[in-house]
């Protein structure tokens, strides 16, 4: 059974460990510097008639991939929590509706990923759940109709923006022993740092993200010496230096920081502006890219924190601060 | 630690007992059958500009009432699981900004309150945490303008629509021991009836609401009988009959039911057609109506299932199905 360690952080007692994991991405991911750990891609509408039909089908792909590569059936799954940006967390619901998988719907923006696996490493560890899927998507094109602007109106953006990752990211939980086990959960509180710029998400995110580690520091006694990779998304080009210096102020200096929105995209020939965003962003470089290397052994501890921005246009539209949120999970191998 | 039974209900092993709880409802609730049964009550807008900002209020309000009858501090709160209907949740979020409390949003529709209290009872059960606060809310003015039409409109409703409760319900589980225990917790699967009128959400929730009791007696090897009430929400008075029709055809009858969106309006003289809607539906109802009965011994054993429908209005008009989901809860005196 979990422990609870300060304020915030669990120590996942009962061995609770990473089975497998799953991605399926667009094409700009695909040709970005990480495309070599996509196994999967397809166009962002994914052959459908609109882009929220398309990340729903991202959606069952990648839970079809996840899957097949168990070689099991659905029934080998005791329940599935997802989310996602697409108002009422539909590209979720309607990518799983054919699951026949128990599904608890979780909304954290694009700390997603984080909240999914938080609760789902708890959940294993209470014990009764042994195969948990956690997952997330997000669409390019359904998050700009979304949130800006049609595609069609070919909207300009300020070197502040990202760029909504398209693709969904999979990873399996179980109790039964693999080489990568989760051991910590921080679930992040609310920040509310009055930022009300919807094109500058990396702002609102960074105090939230810096919130999360400096708690996770302060509960565990570890600092950030004590981890192969701090890996942050989606904060982007400048949250994730807002970041860094936010740490450096509060005494917590980060040099072994990533950050899955500057990883996914090289914003020089791929004009990304600041980087990659969305619930998908964090998933699939932590299911491809992280988790890959992870198992190859290039690190052994890694402290992974998803960011999200807790927003809607109308929120913006009435005047509400941009909120932010940053769920950790800690990763180990052996 | 939970044990999983069948396919879909884990017992809660480790006692999980509702501590207290606390709503703020809108003035038609107050109004209502259960008028009696609301301590508080606010105007639709609780006196801000907007209804979406009034909703954020409610959500704080019903927190703050609870941890007042707690004399409690926020620090005295693991973590706080939270939703509504609102776009990206945002009442949630806007709700909780300033509580200072680690926040796991969740979305399941009108189903929200069955899987935030199944949600936090397993994270209660897993030990680690001890004070878990459960929650959500909706508001008759924000879903009128984001589902269908804007208020000032005027629009005309056909007898299948619902009602949307305007209110927040506020549960606080905790390890220590008290009257009403979570003893069991059914998650619900998607399921689709390929249902696609939004003004017929009953018809949407009911086959997902009969799975999910049917799913709870096969596992449990219980019948109606074993239970002194079965309060389902919000399948209003169209999707109750519906309700009790399917579970007749399969052999498990229930006479000894209850809708939340039932009982909360007199459709005769508060002009809310099949009954009461919205996340707050059954939250309010739960948190009030039941929980206080409960506590007095009118009933010792209850199970409560709230349903959802798992649409937005982007994928209704896109030709999408109304998904339906349920999430079912035991709770047990003594």
């Amino acid at each position: 059974m979990a422990q609870k360690i300060g304020r915030q952080t669990y120590r996942i007692e009962k061995p609770v460990y990473v089975k497998n994991a799953a991605s399926v991405v667009g094409p700009r991911e695909k040709a970005g510097p990480l495309g070599k750990y996509f196994e999967e891609w397809e166009d962002e509408d994914f052959g459908e008639d609109t882009w929220e039909k398309g990340e729903s089908r991202f959606v069952g792909a990648a839970l079809t991939s996840l899957l097949t590569k168990e070689n099991v059936s659905s029934d080998a799954i005791d329940c599935v929590l997802s989310g996602d940006l697409e108002n009422q967390c539909t590209a979720s619901s309607c990518g799983l509706k054919n699951s026949n998988i128990p599904y608890f719907g979780v909304f954290g923006a694009c700390s997603t990923m984080g909240e999914s696996l938080a609760l789902g490493s708890l959940l294993v560890d209470g014990g009764g759940f042994h195969n948990v899927i956690c997952m997330t998507s997000s669409n390019f094109c359904a998050a700009e109709k979304q949130f800006r602007f049609p595609m069609e109106l070919g909207g300009q953006k300020p070197p502040t923006a990202q760029c909504t990752v398209t693709g969904a990211g999979a990873i399996l939980l179980t109790d039964t022993v693999c080489k990568t086990r989760v051991t910590h959960v921080t679930p992040g509180i609310i920040e509310n740092y009055q930022i009300k710029d919807a094109n500058n998400m990396g702002a609102a995110m960074a105090p939230a993200c810096a919130s999360t580690v400096k708690a996770h520091f302060t509960d565990t006694g570890r600092t950030a010496a004590d981890y192969d990779l701090i890996v942050t998304g989606d904060l982007g080009i400048l949250g994730s230096t807002l970041f860094r210096e936010i740490m450096d102020i509060h005494g917590y200096p980060v040099s072994n920081h990533k950050d899955c929105g500057e990883l996914i995209f090289d914003p020089h020939t791929q004009d990304t502006f600041s980087g990659g965003s969305g619930c998908g962003c964090s998933a699939v470089v932590l299911a491809s890219y992280i988790l890959r290397e992870m198992n190859q052994g290039r690190w052994n501890r890694v402290l992974f924190v998803a960011t999200g921005a807790l927003m809607s246009p109308v929120s913006v539209k009435q005047g509400d601060p941009i909120l932010g949120i940053a769920h950790g999970v800690v990763l180990e191998n052996g």
